[in-house]
């Protein structure tokens, strides 16, 4: 069993050494500058060790969880435009449409997303593409609730815009292993958990969503209280669960 | 044998029954919006015609085609915004941007990629969302180019802009009928000639590309040597391209 730290290595390898498509041209460039802007890579580890607990190779889950690192980092040049969030910094560097313009960060975008397609086709089982083009649906339709600002519940919205890839990068890391679907079942519900987990701590960082909602405080409680449900359920698995606890034990107090 | 016209029905059909992910909630008002446009469906016509003349069943091909479509259909979106072309009207009506804002516009050509990637991955053959995702990398490649002004020769250019999908729909015809990929080549060699086709009549009707390179009438003759090259070409396959034929006809005097 490979520790995160370890299956955070492997993800950055894989994609500084992902192979683009050759016909991109120079819009490789703004592509690779968006891929190594760092992050915590918490889908892509989440779906590797999601693999590997469950009795794969995690390298039969690289794939599936490079894919997801492409959706999530289109989604992230897509909303720091300026027709969306209009960011201007991402990760202590500046974004990529002030790096490289508008345009060629509309077009990386896409890019990236059609890349995660390509590479997600290329994996053995068809449910992962499904599960991802899926998985990405509800969070571009999260994020067009947030956008038009929709009065829906916080944790309806939170469920589709960054519940939904994090649910997925468990079911990718399942479909990976080969885990048949009426097996999934206990897994998928640790996934729903981490994901409120990942969204309650990121709130309290950025003083938004559950922290505005509940307060600092209420929103810490909301993040301890999901994590013991989240480690409960691995419990319950019959599986070497180590690793994974060691990702919600690290989402839990994370600082960044 | 379908007529082109017959084709085209069957496509509007699918695309008007067209199911769209659930969670996208609002946002498939503005995706229905954008597929309803209109436009010639070249592309999925093409698909399914190549596909029945290929000796597969039209209904083998609707899902392949249909994803065509889509893409096709995202990239207009993109391609209006703002940020790109600038352009206020589509086929007569307000642009996607202009009538729902660019937010929407932004994340509905999002949404259509990504559904197009999700009934990709619904197709029986793994071959037709690989070959999606490559020619739609290849569009993007052709945009990009495009944008930055790169000093690239027009054919280059265009063969990536509108050729990678043109030929994606032969392809994915092919992938749908059950042709072997050592039997495809010379369908294949008929896409390329379909490309330069539709692209020189374009040029012509939009007073550019190859009608400011070659005049009006050097593209005009470009098409029609192309025309005739592509309809040997299908003189030389052992099928009955009688539809085909008719469409390439069609494209050689279209004058929208």
């Amino acid at each position: 069993m490979q520790a995160p730290d370890e299956l955070r290595e492997v993800v950055e390898t894989s994609l500084a050494e992902l192979e683009l498509d050759g016909s991109l041209g120079a819009l490789t460039e703004p592509m690779r500058y968006a891929l190594a802007g760092g992050g915590k890579r918490i889908r892509p580890v989440l779906c590797l060790a999601v693999c590997e607990a469950a009795g794969g190779r995690v390298e039969d889950a690289l794939r599936a969880a490079t894919a997801l690192e492409l959706v999530h980092t289109f989604s992230l040049v897509h909303d720091d435009l300026p027709a969306l969030d209009d960011d201007d910094e991402r990760r202590g560097r500046p974004s990529l449409h002030v790096a490289f313009g508008e345009a060629v960060a509309l077009l990386a975008g896409d890019a990236l997303l059609t890349e995660a397609f390509g590479l997600a086709a290329r994996c053995e089982r068809p449910e992962i593409a499904r599960e991802l083009a899926r998985a990405t649906l509800g969070m571009i339709g999260g994020q067009h609730l947030d956008v038009t600002g929709a009065d829906v519940p916080l944790d309806a919205l939170h469920r589709l815009k960054t519940g939904r890839l994090l649910a997925a990068a468990v079911g990718l890391g399942l479909w990976s292993a080969g885990v048949p679907e009426p097996q999934q079942e206990p897994w998928r519900t640790f996934g729903e958990e981490l994901g409120v987990l990942f969204q309650a701590i990121d709130d309290v960082l950025d003083g938004d969503g559950y922290a505005a909602e509940l307060g600092a405080d209420g929103a810490r409680r909301l993040a301890l209280d999901t994590a013991g449900r989240a480690r409960e359920r691995l419990q319950g698995l019959d599986a070497d669960t180590t690793v994974l606890e060691e990702l919600v034990d690290g989402l839990a107090v994370r600082t960044v």
